[in-house]
């Protein structure tokens, strides 16, 4: 297939945004056209990433309306969903629409606004992506998956609470350096775990999960401008190619997963990624994981080829996933600190990496990065994507 | 890019299904895949149309759900949604992901269960395509902009109301002869337009525009299985390219056109989707178009290019388009009488051009049908998704 390269990125201050959904995601759209510096290419299609818009926000058709928001007409446009992997899928689709010759420039933009649901009406719209009949109806949400995933795991592999606060301070402290993150708040061991004060600051909310183990409820978007070889030789600033994408599916419901603590589809989408980039997971110099929950980051890391099994804990120890350590992991904050828009999380992943490939990531730029890893994690892991970048020398 | 074909079709009865939408959605992907008799080849992405499930129907991530419904794992997964288009766009992008050579056999399934809500929730619900700031808010439905096209398209060029009667006659003609269709009433000039009883038995909606110009709200599925030249040269059956696939948005609020007669998409949609297939409308055997109101049927084949603008109503008294005639349209019932589940419509209109060109249309077969052109009509007109099919023998 034709090479498909990101020639510009951009994305909104993830948090709480008083804008419409459609100008929400028209503003990252404008910011994305802007860094790509087109001129007078014309963008052929737009993919809109977006999970929650005809329940919360009574606004369906999210592509069409983007076109005219921007102007694009007569562009191609759709909107993709794919539960909190939204985005990666809206960007494959994109990459495919390239690569197989219909289209030469595509705008992709996750957008997603949250915090107009009250708590327990949102913890459920998230839930509807959950098994009908044998998850949703006993009132499964996502955090009670992941409780239940995170006890596994630790009686499994020795992970203990401090591992996973040590994730949620990390992602946090990245933060610090991110303008588009939603939260700007540095955390401590004492502050979440150890001291008296621990258990008021960080309730628990799922069993051995606490507040600080779990992403914000966030209003945002993120947009990518993806480009033929031809189009990306026309334009300035490092190259940076999609070198590989991966996908896979797993079982719906949890349970039925002969080792619930396997992230199948996290192994599967990273092989095909890997190996459709010609890569290996010790090529990647800087990586985007889906912790919408702490233990995420730590299991995703391992099924993602970086740690063998029940070693991400050590890695994190010794600092190696931390900014300034040999596999910078989730510099942006992750969903942890940037906040969790859920269609918008995909798109903001690649985003970060182009930033990081492109030497523009101010405050937070990872040395020399020259291949890049996300992962989007759909579903509690039966449907995701993983994607791999690399920067090409003019 | 690769050709692609499109190696099996089914789908379900129209009309109000007790099912779950997933089980909807699943008979309807069983049913094609069993037409297509695959046998051990894997389906490698599942792409499914939907507009309401998350509002309507509480579920979300509808891709990974049909993967895991029927068994198709690790296949990749997502839900596309298009306003009423959806079902073109997910059929579009199938063909994507096999002409750039991510996949080699895709499923497209469109689904929707509207009938589950009450008449305003769902005229509200496909209201919430259209311009949130100055259609929506001011109470707009689609009824309502049908009805002030229809006005604008009689004073212009000469249609009356007999005309828009003539084309729900025939389509509820067509619709006897297939079993797929949901509603199976024969109706006549007297009982809908001409004897005193008319007006009890096809009330307005929006004047000009009678019940019996308006397409029914319905629930259903429909699916077709597309696949690379390699996997179709494998199987048996008439062989089905889609030879042409164009897409065009125009503004989003239809106020804002210059001319708001002109289907200014379908025009550049349908030329796109001739100029790749090669084609031309006169080559054309066999048409789906999108009736949702009988208007659009008139306005569609004109802006298509199969008459001039104003020529349509003329073809239509000489029943040109029905059964038999020398273009017939909508021999499925079309949108007005085999129903519009908005999301499976697009993926219906394509089932039945698949039986027409492999001859197995039984009791409605359009003789030596080759060429085949269907559209797929979003928004009001904003977002729309022409498609060339062509029998090549073997």
């Amino acid at each position: 297939m034709r090479p498909v390269y990101i020639v510009g990125a951009g994305m909104t201050r993830f948090g709480r945004s008083d804008f419409s959904l459609v100008d929400l995601a028209g503003t990252a759209g404008l910011a994305a056209l802007h860094h790509a510096a087109l001129s007078k290419v014309p963008v052929d299609a737009v993919v809109v990433a977006n999970m929650g818009g005809s329940r919360i926000n009574r606004q369906t058709a999210l592509g069409s309306a983007l076109v005219d928001r921007l102007a694009l007409y007569p562009a191609a446009a759709e909107a993709v969903e794919n539960g909190p992997a939204s985005g990666a899928s809206a960007a494959k689709i994109g990459f495919q629409a390239i690569g197989s010759g219909m289209a030469d420039v595509v705008l992709v933009v996750g957008v997603e606004m949250m915090r107009a649901v009250d708590g327990l009406e949102g913890t459920d719209f998230v839930a509807s992506l959950s098994h009908p009949e044998v998850e949703y109806i006993y009132g499964v949400t996502l955090p009670s998956l992941a409780g239940l995933f995170t006890r596994l795991y630790m009686d499994r592999y020795g992970v203990e609470r401090k591992h996973l606060a040590m994730v949620a301070i990390k992602n946090h402290e990245h933060a610090m350096h991110n303008p588009y993150a939603h939260i700007h708040q540095p955390i401590t061991m004492e502050g979440i775990l150890t001291s008296p004060e621990a258990v008021v600051n960080n309730p628990p909310v799922a069993d051995p999960l606490c507040l600080f183990d779990c992403c914000p409820v966030s209003d945002g978007a993120a947009a990518v401008v993806l480009a033929s070889k031809e189009i990306a030789d026309r334009l300035g600033g490092a190259r940076v190619r999609i070198a590989g994408i991966g996908q896979a599916t797993d079982t719906h419901a949890v349970h039925e997963r002969e080792d619930p603590t396997e992230l199948r589809a996290v192994r599967l989408a990273s092989q095909k990624a890997f190996a459709m980039a010609e890569a290996k997971p010790g090529d990647v110099d800087v990586v985007e994981l889906h912790d919408a929950f702490t233990i995420l980051e730590i299991a995703e890391s391992e099924a993602a080829g970086f740690f063998k099994r029940g070693e991400a804990r050590k890695a994190i120890e010794r600092g190696e996933t931390r900014f300034g350590g040999h596999l910078p992991i989730n510099v942006s904050g992750g969903l942890k600190a940037r906040g969790h828009p859920v269609g918008a999380t995909g798109v903001a992943q690649l985003v970060e990496l182009v930033w990081q490939l492109r030497g523009e990531a101010t405050g937070r730029q990872v040395e020399k990065a020259k291949v890049a890893y996300a992962c989007n994690f759909g579903g509690f892991g039966n449907n995701v994507i993983a994607t791999v970048l690399r920067k090409e020398e003019r």
